[in-house]
């Protein structure tokens, strides 16, 4: 029972900080997003194709989850964009309080959108709101098209779904539509988007779509 | 601080209901193998695989643990094995006491191998002993070779990594050789098995290993 209350308080605490960091976010017009997914389903390599073509158009800053290495980090830096690297060391998920000790590295007056990407983790960072817009599920054609149904609090909190790794469903027993199936029997309120990182398939439209949401924004 | 030392507590409880389905399973001469991965990364088509393969030489029960869905324990209880799912309800990760519950179903005295599916979660069930003789961790080839570095107490704490889908590899950017040479360096001691469940390689292989441990124990 005393798990259960200490857990609460946890989240309880977290939430009030994800507030703070939202109208921090709002105070400067900077739209948010968390990304969030299984280890290895695509996540840096989305973002570093929207870097290349968000380039010029729209000032973009980088936070990075990992439990043990700053790699991510150093694969954002390489595209001219702030990027903070946050080490959980062990630690299955971001939280606000280590959000916002992160944004006293960036300033929020010079840019437009934030992305963190969180530890890969399909179960534990569904629960902790770190004050982003929406989080973003990216789910990788190689896991199959049941996850929506065995981890369905990550797909229920998201607002969209990133399909990646399109270009392989060819060498794979996935389909495409059972998996948005399943995906929108949890949470019908799912916008998708279909990518490749290796042909670029879907990446003009994924950055479409975030550069109108930044653009709805008052800055 | 509070927190540290509930979490300290449930560790301690953990390891001493482990140690006593340790004893358990060496009574009963039973080998047990808890299999971690990410989600997705092929657990339950290699236990579908080597199920194919052992029967008629060997008794098999199976545990599977899912944060919502009975799924699996549907895909391996086709194969005629004792097979009880364990839905941890948005957990992220079996522990020990799960187990010991789940083993009232199951008459240790009638098999030689228990294979217990963990929750897909390559961070959270690194610290959960559950009373196996090894983790088993499984990595997809289409995850990338940086996971190792990424997830280290996983790959820490295994004994086996399964490479799986090795099938995919002539369509992705991960180099196998690397992927051992990270996994190596954080587990020098770790045995490895290639595997694709697509066209059947290295089933045999992983299933004589499997063989040879169930054989070596007292029965």
């Amino acid at each position: 029972m005393s798990v259960i209350t200490v857990e609460r308080k946890i989240l309880e605490k977290n939430d009030e900080i994800a507030g703070e960091n939202r109208a921090l976010f709002a105070r400067h017009g900077v739209f948010v997003i968390n990304m969030v997914s299984s280890p290895g389903a695509g996540k840096t390599s989305i973002l570093e194709r929207s870097l290349e073509r968000l380039k010029g158009e729209l000032k973009v800053a980088v936070i990075e989850g990992d439990v043990q290495t700053d790699l991510d980090a150093q694969r954002v830096a390489r595209y001219g964009v702030p990027a903070v690297q946050i080490v959980t060391r062990g630690g299955c998920h971001l939280e606000a309080n280590l959000v916002r000790d992160a944004l006293e590295q960036i300033d929020l007056a010079t840019i437009r959108i934030l992305i963190i990407e969180n530890v890969g983790n399909l179960v534990c960072p569904s629960n902790y709101d770190l004050g982003e817009a929406c989080k973003i599920v990216v789910a990788s054609t190689t896991e199959g098209d049941d996850k929506p149904l065995k981890y369905p609090s990550m797909f229920r909190n998201a607002s969209v779904m990133i399909i990646n790794k399109i270009d392989l469903v060819p060498y794979l027993d996935c389909n495409v539509q059972t998996l948005k199936q399943n995906a929108l029997s949890i949470n019908p309120a799912l916008t998708f988007f279909l990518t490749s990182c290796r042909t670029g398939e879907g990446i003009a439209e994924w950055c479409e779509w975030l550069k109108a949401k930044a653009d709805s924004l008052p800055s």
